[in-house]
Parts: C-alpha cells; sequence; structure tokens
C-alpha cells in the first residue's frame, strides 16, 4: 500500500505466528525484508529467507528479535527453525552503529553490548502502547485456562487479581464484565481508587492471606514473589491460581504443591492465544518506530 | 439444614456429576434418596445405592431423570453407570399415580406413559428459571470454544448471535462485555428493540447473508434450520460457527463443510463446563418444585 | 425521501415535541398530513394547519393521538394548543370506518366507540417495540432525577428496581452499569433469574419489607400499589421513591409524606427529557403501522 | 469509635458540606475541632465555633482548608460564611512551623509563605488517591448536565471525552457503559491504547476538528485551551460542550458564543452535585494523612 520503508533492509529473527504477521506488513510498507528461521512457505512473498544470524545482521538498518528475545544462553525464541539460532557477541560487532535492535525484552548482555558497540536497542515489550494492546489477549488467554481448569462459572465467582497496572487493570474490568465478583490486591491508594470506581472490591497486598480465603480464581500479575508459603496457606483449598507474570512468576509452586493448591504459571499469552491478534499489534507499533529513529539519523546527518 | 424433605422417598436415576451435587442437598433436606447408576464412591453419605430402574421406582414418591432425558430407544443419560440404564413400560406401570417424575426433557413416549398411567411429568429444561440459570455456563462455554478455537480476541472481533430468547440474550450480554461487536439476528421487533437497547446492532433473520459476510464468530440458539447452505454461502470465509440448539442444531453442517467453514455443534454445555454449577441449579429449583408438587396432592387429599 | 405513504390523509391530533418529530416524518414519506393543536411556525413546511378536531378527522384515513392519549373527560393532550381540543362522540361518528385512529393508550370511552363506530384503533404504548424504545428515556430520566434530587451518587449507592418487565430490566441494567448496587424485586423466577444473570440482587415482593431498609434508591415500575403505608413504614428513612408507573403509580405518597419520605411520581419520561428521541421512535414505528393496516383493508377491498 | 486522633488540635477554616460531613468525621476519632465559617447549628456537636481566621490558626496542630482554597485575594472559599474570611500573612506567621496546612489547591502566595514560615503544606486535589475517587461525582454532575441541557438520550449518543487522565477515565467508562458511543482525544498512545481497550473510538488532540463534526456531547478535562476558536468551527453545530477543567477551563467560550455553542463550564462538580459523598471522600483520607505527617514528626523529634 503505502511506501514508508521503502528500502529500508530489515532482518527479522527468529519469533513465532506474530512474526509472519509483522513480515507480511513490512514488505507492503516497501522495506527489504530478510528473515531467519522461518521456512520459504511461511513467509510472505516478498521477503527472502536468509540462512544464518550472521548473514541476517550484515547490513541489516533494522534487526527485529522476538518478543520474548532470548534465553541467558543466547538462543533466540524461533518456532519455525530446526536449529537454535544464536546471538553472539561475534555476530553483533558486524551491526552497523547506526542500526537500530527491536526485542520485546532484552537479557543484561545484550544490553550491555548495545552501550559497548554503540547501537540502538529498542525494548518494546514494557511500552504503554504495546503492553495495553497485550494486556487484551492475556486477559482472554488467562480466562480461558479458568473456563478450562475449573468446574464452575465464571459469573458468580470470586476472582482476586493482585497488580493493577497495565495487565491487571483490564483483567479486573473483563472478570467483572462477566459477572465475576473482583478482588483487587495492589499497592497503592490510587490503584485502589481507580479499582473502587471500576466496581471491584479491594485490599493491600499484606492483606492477602485474608483476602483469598473466599477466592475461587486468583490471577497473580506481579512479577515478584507474592503468593508465598505463607499466603497460600490461608487460601481457599479449591483455589486456582493463574500467574501471569514472566518467569519465574510471583507463586511459590512448590508450597503451592505441597498444599495441594492447582497452580498455573502463564507466560506469554498474548503469541499462544491469539498470535494473529498479537501479530497485528507488532505490525501496528513496529512501523511507527523505525521511521521515527531512522528519522533521527538522518536529522543527525544533515546537522553532523 | 433443613428438614422440609423429611421422609419424602426419592430416586435419582441415572445423570452425571450434576446430579452429585442434587443428591448431596437432598440428602441434606432430610429425604430418603436411592441413587441408580453412580459407584457408591461418588454419592453423598446418607443416600444409598440400588442396582435396578424397577427397583427404584418402587415406592418411590419422586423418581428424577437427568436433564438430557434418555434417547429414543429409552437408555437412561448415566455417565457413571457401568450398564445401560433402561427407562420401560413395564417399570413406569409400578410407579405411584401420585408419584412425580422430574426430567429435562421428556421424549414423546414418555410423555405418552405420563398420560396413560397417570403420574405426574415436569419437564424443567425449559422453565425460565431453569433455562435462565443454566444460559450462563452455556454462554461462558460457548465463548470458551470460540477462545480455544480461534487466533484472534474476543475483544475486537465481530460476532453474531442468532435467536434472541434465553440463551442469545445472555450470550449477546457476555459477547458485548468482553468487546465485541455484536449483531443480533433474531425474528420480532421487541426482542431487536432489546438488543439496540443493550448496544447491539440487529437485523431480521431474512437478513444473515449480507449481516454474516463480516462476522468472525456466529452462534446460533435457534433449533430449527437457520444457517442454511444459502446462508453459509455468503459467510466470511474464516468463519467460526458454534451450534447451540439443541440435536441436530440449526446449520446446515454438511454444506459447512463443502465450503470449508469450521462448525462446531456445542449441545449441552452447562453439564460440560459447569457440572458444579449445573447441579447447585438443579439443587436450587427441584426442592421447590417437590414440595410444591407434593403439597398439591396433600390439598387434594384434604379436600379430596 | 421516499413516497411509501404517497396521497395517505393523516390527520394529528395534539401532542408535543414528538408529534413535531413524526409529522415531519410522514411529510417527508408523502402523506397529506393535517395537524390541529399546533402553531404554524412549529409544524414541517408541507403539513397544514387545520383548526378542529372535527375538521381534522373528517375525511382522514388515519388519526395519530398522542401517546398519553386523552383525559377522561376527552381532552387531548396538546401542549402548543391555546384552548382543549375534545374528542367527543360526534367528532367521532364522522370518522369513516375504514379509518384507522394510533394512540398510546385509550381510555374504556374510545374503546367502546371503536366497537360501536367500528373504526380501528390501535394502542401503541404497550407494544414491545415502543414501549422497548420508550424504556430508554424513561430510564435516563429517572436517573436524571435521583441525580437532582440526592446529595450522594449513583456509584456506590443501592438501589431497588421494583418489576422487571421492560422498563424494568433497562432501569437495572443502567443503574448496574453506572456502579450501583441494584436489588431487583420482582414476581417471576425466571425474572429473578435474569435478574441474576444481569448481577443484581433480587427478592420476591413480599420481601420489599426487608429489602427497602438499606435501599437509597427506589424505582416502582409496577402499574398497581405496590409501595404501600406497611412496606415504607420499614424503609431507610433517607430514601428516595421514584415511581415511574402510569397515573396514580403504585405508591401510597400520603404515607410517604407522613413518614416523611420523599417520593416523585414521574410517569411519560420519554417525552419530557429527551422528545426528539421518543420523536424519533414514533416516526419508526408508526409509518410501518399505517402501511400495515392500510394493505389490510386493500386487501379485504380486493376479496371483498 | 477510634481515637487515633485523640487530643490533636485541628482548625477547619471556611468550606461547604463537605467540610460537615468531614467535621463529624474527625470529631468521632477524638480530634479537638474548632471552626471558623460556620454557624452552630451546622456542625457535629463536639466540636466548637471559633470567630476568626487567626484565633484558629494559633495553637492549631493542623489547619484544613476547602478543596477549592482560596481566590487570589485570600479569601477562603466559605459557603456558610456571613462575611469574607481571609487568609493573611499575618495569621499564616503565627502558625506554628511544626503545623500542617491541608488544602485541595494551594495559590503561589500560600505555597511561598509555607516555604518562608516553614511549615508543611499539603496539596490534596492532585492526590490519585482524592482525584480519582472524585472522578465519581465528577462524571455524574457532567451527564446530569448533559441530561439536563440535551433533548436526546445519552444511549445511542456521539460523545468525545478530551484528556485521558483521572476523570477522562471514569467518564469515557460511565458513558460507554451508558450506551454512548464514546471518542476519546488524547495525547499518549498508551491512553489511546487504553481507551481501545475500554470499547472507545480514539484519535489524536490535533484530529479534533474532524472528530467533532459528528458530536452530540463533548466534555473537555484537560486544563489549557483545547476548544479553540478553529476546533469549534468544525464542531457539530447542535453540539453541547460541557468543560470540567479548573477555572477558566479549556473552551473557548467567547468563539462557542460567537458560533451559537451551547457550552458550559462546570468545575467544582463533587461538592456541587454529591455534597455527602465527596465529604465522605475528605473523611476517608485526611485522617490517614495527619496521622502520617504527626509521626514523622514525632520521629523527628525522637531522633531530633
Amino acid at each position: 500500500m503505502s511506501s514508508v520503508l521503502s528500502g529500508v533492509k530489515i532482518a527479522v529473527l527468529g519469533g513465532d505466528d506474530r512474526e509472519l504477521v509483522l513480515i507480511t506488513e513490512l514488505v507492503k510498507m516497501g522495506a527489504t525484508v530478510g528473515v531467519v528461521g522461518f521456512p520459504r512457505d511461511k513467509i510472505a512473498h516478498g521477503a527472502f529467507v536468509i540462512n544464518t544470524v550472521e548473514e541476517g545482521c550484515k547490513d541489516a538498518e533494522v534487526v527485529i528479535l522476538p518478543m520474548p528475545g532470548t534465553n541467558s544462553e543466547g538462543v533466540i525464541r524461533a518456532v519455525y527453525a530446526n536449529d537454535n539460532l544464536y546471538l553472539t557477541e561475534q555476530t553483533i560487532r558486524q551491526i552497523s552503529s547506526e542500526a537500530v535492535i527491536i526485542i520485546g525484552s532484552a537479557r543484561p548482555f545484550l544490553k550491555k553490548w548495545s552501550e559497548e558497540y554503540n547501537f540502538t536497542l529498542l525494548e518494546i515489550a514494557e511500552m504503554d502502547e504495546i503492553a495495553i494492546l497485550n494486556s487484551i489477549p492475556t486477559a482472554e488467554g488467562a480466562i480461558q485456562i479458568a473456563m478450562e481448569e475449573s468446574r464452575i462459572t465464571i459469573h458468580g465467582s470470586n476472582s482476586c487479581v493482585i497488580g493493577f497496572g497495565r495487565v491487571g487493570i483490564t483483567l479486573a474490568r473483563t472478570l467483572k464484565s462477566l459477572g465475576s465478583n473482583v478482588t483487587v490486591a495492589a499497592r497503592s491508594p490510587g490503584q485502589l481508587a481507580r479499582a473502587f470506581e471500576m466496581g471491584c472490591k479491594h485490599g493491600q497486598l499484606h492483606q492477602l492471606p485474608e483476602l483469598l480465603s473466599q477466592i475461587d480464581f486468583v490471577y497473580n500479575t506481579i512479577p515478584s514473589m507474592t503468593l508465598t508459603k505463607e499466603v497460600l496457606t490461608h487460601a481457599n483449598p479449591d483455589i486456582l491460581i493463574i500467574d501471569l507474570a514472566t518467569q519465574p512468576g510471583g507463586t511459590d509452586f512448590e508450597a503451592a504443591n505441597q498444599l495441594g493448591l492447582k497452580a498455573i504459571l502463564a507466560p506469554g499469552l498474548p503469541g499462544k492465544v491469539a498470535p494473529v491478534y498479537a501479530g497485528k499489534i507488532l505490525a501496528q507499533v513496529i512501523p511507527g518506530l523505525i521511521i521515527n529513529e531512522l528519522s533521527k539519523s538522518d536529522r543527525s546527518m544533515l546537522f553532523g
């Protein structure tokens, strides 16, 4: 359609169905898109397959890594790749200092390299825009799990949402609208005031032990140990725990197991339950980021 | 707790997890409950196991058959029974003419027998109270299927609900509150006015061909052929059809298959997705019905 | 625009702003519209002013009377008329037996005349289509009164809706969505089941005394004595009573006064709070009724 | 009930019905409460009347000024006072340097004095807790105005909410739940993403001219010139403008007037439409603030 990315060289390294939607969009916008870690028949006509990460990075003005990024050994998440894709220091060194790397969340080693080798690193998972839009499939995926794993309805059940940030707000609104009695447990008085405005009951985090005694479904969104053994001992024995915080979650899973409580760690739901939707979010946000970054470097050249 | 059913002899013939909840409640209320088609360790302390349908019916003042009743050969639905349980004319003949048989929906043969042998037959599936309460797990179960079978979110999707009776109203409200754009297709102007009040788009049934061209999820609740081949040829090729009408549903499944449309027949959801909830509904409604019926016969005796 | 009413002679006798919207629409559809009880400068270009009810009725194929109709003396409600407009038997006698009279609600004398003089009388206030669409401005008007007359917010307040018909359902949904804790008091188990599905608390009418002790706002929609002295003695002393039932309402206003309870009778809200909207409802429904009726008489002539 | 404020000397200088609720609560908590600017019969038993601001300030550990504070001449808002109450530098100088002054919003002169004379000044209107809780009566008051000033229903109308902070979010949610089609105009992509999640349409502020052409009700919450003459020239001629930003609002009222557009400036709604509720908010938040501040000074003494 448009050609706002005309001629921009982009490498997409690994990923899942979301990247397929994104690639299609980037090609439509005129970019020259090289793809590593996907079979030929999966990717959009117009993009071309590259065999190695090294090759992909050479010459690229923009390198796109998946939302979950890499593991601590540098293995790029790539569900359609036959072999492991590694992001190594050697590869990174080849990247132009004017290049932009876009990733969901970066491990410490990648942040260090970005400073050392002076390229721009954009972590997008925590951008409000991405995180709020992703909170929608996260909430739906969490509710789907609740439906699948329980023998009661959401309607009329007692739910507790721990944490009232981007995911917590969406989840509380959705559960409430399904007819659940929702209690929000959060830290700040402002968050609790908003929960009240949305028609939820609410309490402080330190009140969790008493709050959980009557709860059927508890959803944790805080990425630090929240559902401790101490808290869990007070929970309704039939409670279902759904932990949405990034790995390793905020639940003492061992304690839950010992206490006979059902607990499920469910990070990264958008890519799993609604990859097409989640891909569209990327396709909606990333081109704007690229244009923005490239115009910066243009300007620096103009005045350099 | 209470003992309002003290001494009343009740036979529960077959069923599933819902009946287990119901049996527990009836025992609590003081009834003498005999159960056919469940293993001893499943049923509530206080109820006793009976081996045959015949034995169960003899002496019973109230006979409870499951919501789905029997098939056309008289086999009672009984998911925990080892052998088929048959409801035969011979058995029925033994039932006292003052007895009450409670069932979800009765086949024609059972209705005929109730006239012939003069017992009271209560079909409860179509009672407003039961049907509206059951519409809640039906709606949630339908949405769970939609979540599981699609790669997009309910939020932002285009849904069409066909029929605006007890299930249709609940489903439309629920989908709307999840953020879907809901179109209601129904017959009466009053139903369409109510759909408008609830914030839904709406159209006549004869407009289905045009309505379905932009729809992602269509839910049929009308128990007669509605999604005909003609209608389906106009549907969005990526549509997901979820048919909630009692078997055989209202969809031309063969045509759907030929056209490459995904179509799922999903009757009887309450007992599947939320048996505990659905059992509580029975436990909430049936005792009142029994008390009501027994007081009638008492009264007729008093004035007889 | 269209000319589906081309040449049909319609008399509009009295009314308020709603009729002004309707008249405009009828003229657009090609009807010949004579109007009694409005000044020239108020009515749509194309309609013509008639001075008397008698003159208006002569020759008219369709006579439109206002939603509130007449009082018991036959005075037609006509807020813009300088003098009283009377609907007399003498006038009615002149009406063609093939004519159709459309009115909101008819007094007994008009019903009697319709049988005697054999014209068709359509009472539309109770048609589902009209009543449900009118329930929207009724609910908003009732809530506006609650806001104006109280010093607390609707959000977080305790509301009780008595009756769960067309107005009650809309009102309960609206109050609930504003964040009020809503209790529905109604007669049938099916209505209470629906209230539960909508997230409301609920009780039987005979429980009103206990229900009202904690209620801030009570809305009555049942057109018979419901809020009796006995019930009111148990009400929260700060309660605000808003009675939406047609005059004389369902509240013992004298008792309320004696008990120091604030009670407001508020019938006919659509015409007061949202006349443009309410006029559009008439303009949307009445032309269809006319076409329908005229086609009947045509057919009867064809086959007569 | 409790006595957590036992012996604390508090002066309440002016205010409206909200302060009456607050005073009652402070007395209950054991505080010694002196009140300036209210007649004896209005204030709670246990509080005592003081005649002048000077006297009130002397010895007070906590001085409470109203939410709207003072005007630029130092006149304290005091709706029940017979004469103007002035907050002068001379009075302020008498206040203990360990005293706490609590006010909604302070004028620059008061801020300067707090630095000069070294007392603690707490501006609470912008605290999340207060502002979010106050957003509820603000939204309801704004909708009440919309209902009173229009002849259409909120349901089905097109609303635009400008700004998506604490008031904007509550207002959008409330309007949406009443069945209005809501468009949110805001600056940040995160705010627009949240508006999308809540089911609203959305646009950038620079798109206001096109956005407003189809809008029935526009609510401004941004406290700077937003509805400029340029923007207003593109608005629907029947639009109703409700400006909720603090005086002088964000609307060019002169231009609106010239263009024949109805525009209403409505700041400070909580105290007007729901004084009891708004007073409860103060009574809920202020005691905690006092306890918190006093414990700080205690601690500083302990370690001083």
